[in-house]
């Protein structure tokens, strides 16, 4: 009974022509701007050891949940912090099939990366926190996510383009961050003003729960989670999570909330409304001067803001470009100080005429303990990450990057006569040669009109057409194809219309008036 | 007892700044041929249903063995052939956790690609056998191949860049790969007579089996994929195999034989001892005249050669570029016909001095059943891989792409203060405004050795110096890292040397006199 269907898992894609141009000219767009600013190009592998991953899921805690993981069909030894196997009580190596993880991001890959490099010097002594180097890399790649529902327009396997600082503390990279988000936005064809970069510092809202009695890593990140999906939920679905949980609309099921107290709630919730209208930078760094008397550490996340300011306001970017948004969570649980994202401030109308958004298309902050799960050692970081897919749905969506469609095909060889196939591929290769793409239909169905439908899919500029009587005359049919196009739609005498886009010229011209056309 | 240690899969690796450049130099320089003859980029995912990937891999004929394969979290229904959903006697949908394969290859994804559209209008009988349409891509991405052992220099993580035509039994597509071979081996910096293209029909030897009575097209892919191994096994070793079986005098495993009769061993072993020798394409069609009067399928591939060579030699592709090459077999189980390879002819000496050679870079066939275990119904098709990693060692080992490690990096700016970051930027972002790539040093240690020696390690030109006193003086230090290095090689004046390589400017002139220098 059971068959099999041609099919791709669901929430995977495949990605025609079209999509991979938009795909690469904002990859290749990106990386000029990261090699810009000094960033150079690293990959690692899609597939890692599930505990050097760790588990840093947005919305999860658990590696099982959310990622792509089994186990290795390699049985390897069971390792020790220092390195040595491990043995059992009869001294044998104790072997295991150990659990492997499709990456689920850039980041925690180059945690890994960092740590492998310096791994062998920490355990020799020879490297001091606040002394370790300095790294900065970008990378691109498709990353996986096993998410249970998916949205519309969201998949399980999507393209990141992310660029980190590894081995610095100076808030003046996060500034840097921003700027370098910026300019990427714009070389990619976005225009001023189609963009905003956010930042904010986490320590200002976490030295503010712990003000208000939200005590431990554990329970904040539970309540920074829940805030991080405030414009999800809205601000009424976001107060029934942190209280005594919510119903989900859309599938009736019964959301857990983290039974906090209604005094508390309503702190955080005037918080968000008293900081998430817009400002001037200058304002908002005034306007959380309370909050950072509260608490040490929400002093420490404003003098973060405000060193970002200063550096941003040193190299003229403004409120145009970068702003601060004190409610600005994300949802990574590695962050640790400050942390950015860049909104998409365009809208559309979708199939159905509704005005939509794309909203959060790049984010990033700083997570300094992230290669200390690893290494056992401090090592700051910061960096973001460019959600690819979805920034390429914007500029098709929005008509940023209109030659992604325009992008002309190959000359089209049309072939009558298997005999004459030797002569189609000299044709073909003589425009090769003089830089002209061409390509010979070899395709089962001869007829001329199926030949000139494949050639209108591929955005075939001309078609060459050559028969035995041709041949014998020495004359080969040039039809332009783009000019036909146009006047086709202008010009209703047929006659006419054949002679101007249609003609023979002598075989030996051939090539000269095809690159003349193009 | 149990630690995390920071490392990779075994056969995975990490690839820094200068491998990338060399990979994307060839991916950059193939695409664009590929793109010439009217391939079209198209991307699937990495990750598959595992029955719709099939089980055609080289040395193995099981789906488990030699691929990373899990079970999917989520459940799914239990489909028939039609696309139905299995029910059980109670009527309930069947549900399955699916078996996944991470890809192993590009050919398998382009074939379940290629089903898919198809499908469901095959199903409704709108689709006929030699009707189908015509399809070309080219697609790169890494694959996965969880191999036992691994020789030096093989990954299970390594990247593939294909091409293919689905959808025509021409051999003059055939002949199309290998001039897209040749073609792109040169545009990716080989010169002339670095590498040949060899090309065979499978289905001579097919017919030549068949003959000396090895039955059934299993009994003849056994035999095909042990004479596959005859470059890495020898020629006695390859009998043996035919045979009895051998020791592998690595491992000291005994590696069990097929057993064949000696008279068939010996004639299988005269033909590849008469055929392995180089000659010109004429005359290997003429000493193939007596094999193809054994079998009419061995005929058929002496036909397919034959108009490979017209066409070559048509658009004049000699034998310094293709040859033609009775004894290539290829490992892939799924080949039909013509098969190809691209085999590079350089040799160099390893860290050893020994002599060593790269051998195949790039191979591919006619498939001409792989379309149809999907789809249930024919459809022919021929492409080629190039493999990149392979390749990119051979770039590097030859010296034929030495603008990898040359590229230059970014102008550094040293940071001696923390108070003048905000300068320091400045004059960055300066910099990038004028299209001169730009780095801020962020490391912990500030001493301005550790600094230039980050600058040598990321190439960079020039290194800024800025500090208090030279801010109020209105003057900048720019150091030529270049000049400095090559004049330190032949200068010992150490003053003089300080002079030329390291000068003040005054701070309004420092982009100007950068620019100058770059």
């Amino acid at each position: 009974m059971r068959g099999i269907v041609p099919r791709k898992i669901k929430g995977f894609r495949d990605l025609g022509p079209e999509l991979n141009r938009v795909r690469w000219h904002i990859i290749n767009s990106a990386c000029k701007v990261y090699r810009a600013y000094g960033f150079e190009h690293w990959d690692t592998p899609a597939l890692e050891y599930a505990d050097c991953l760790g588990k840093y899921l947005p919305d999860t805690d658990t590696v099982a949940e959310g990622v792509y993981s089994f186990q290795n069909p390699e049985k390897e030894p069971v390792l020790q912090a220092d390195g040595k196997e491990v043995r059992d009580k009869w001294d044998h190596v104790v072997m295991e099939n150990h659990f492997l993880t499709m990456r689920y991001d850039l980041t925690a890959p180059l945690a890994r990366l960092y740590a492998e490099e310096l791994w062998m010097r920490h355990l020799r002594g020879q490297v001091q926190e606040n002394k370790v180097p300095v790294f900065r890399r970008y990378q691109y790649g498709p990353v996986f996510r096993y998410e249970h529902k998916l949205d519309p327009g969201r998949f399980r396997e999507f393209w990141q383009l992310d660029f980190d600082t590894v081995g610095s503390d100076d808030a003046s990279v996060d500034a840097e961050a921003c700027m370098v988000l910026a300019d990427a936005m714009e070389a990619l064809g976005l225009k001023r003003n189609d963009y905003v970069v956010k930042v904010n510092s986490r320590k200002i809202l976490s030295g503010y729960l712990a003000h208000l009695g939200v005590a431990g890593e554990e329970a904040e990140q539970d309540v920074l989670r829940v805030i991080d999906k405030v414009e999800k939920i809205g601000i009424r679905g976001m107060a029934e999570e942190l209280g005594k949980g919510r119903m989900d609309e859309q599938s009736g099921a019964q959301i857990p909330g983290l039974g906090l107290d209604e005094t508390i709630i309503i702190k955080i919730v005037q918080f968000l409304e008293r900081f998430s209208a817009a400002g001037k930078r200058q304002e908002i760094l005034e306007n959380l001067e309370p909050i950072a008397e509260l608490q040490p550490v929400s002093r420490e996340g404003l003098d973060e803001l405000r060193k970002i300011d200063e550096i941003l306001k040193g190299v003229g970017f403004a409120e145009d470009r970068v702003v601060f948004s004190p409610t600005l969570v994300r949802g990574m649980g590695y962050y640790t100080g400050p942390v950015y994202e860049v909104d998409s401030t365009q809208s559309f109308k979708d199939e159905k005429g509704r005005e939509r958004r794309v909203g959060s298309i790049c984010g990033g902050g700083r997570y300094d303990d992230l290669v200390k799960t690893l290494l056992g050692l401090r090592v700051p970081a910061t960096g973001a990450s460019i959600g690819v897919d979805r920034l390429a749905e914007l500029l098709v969506l929005t008509n940023r990057f209109p030659e992604a469609s325009k992008a002309p095909g190959p000359v089209l060889v049309v072939v009558f006569d298997n005999h004459l196939m030797p002569e189609y591929q000299k044709i073909a290769r003589e425009l090769r040669d003089k830089g002209v793409d061409a390509e010979v239909y070899y395709g089962f169905q001869r007829g001329l009109k199926k030949q000139l439908s494949y050639a209108d899919k591929k955005n075939s500029p001309i078609a060459i057409l050559l028969g035995e009587d041709e041949l014998k005359k020495g004359v080969v049919t040039v039809r332009d194809l783009r000019l036909g196009a146009k006047m086709s739609a202008e010009i209703a005498d047929k006659e006419e219309w054949k002679k101007k886009a249609q003609f023979e010229v002598p075989r030996e011209e051939l090539v000269k008036k095809v690159t003349s056309i193009i």
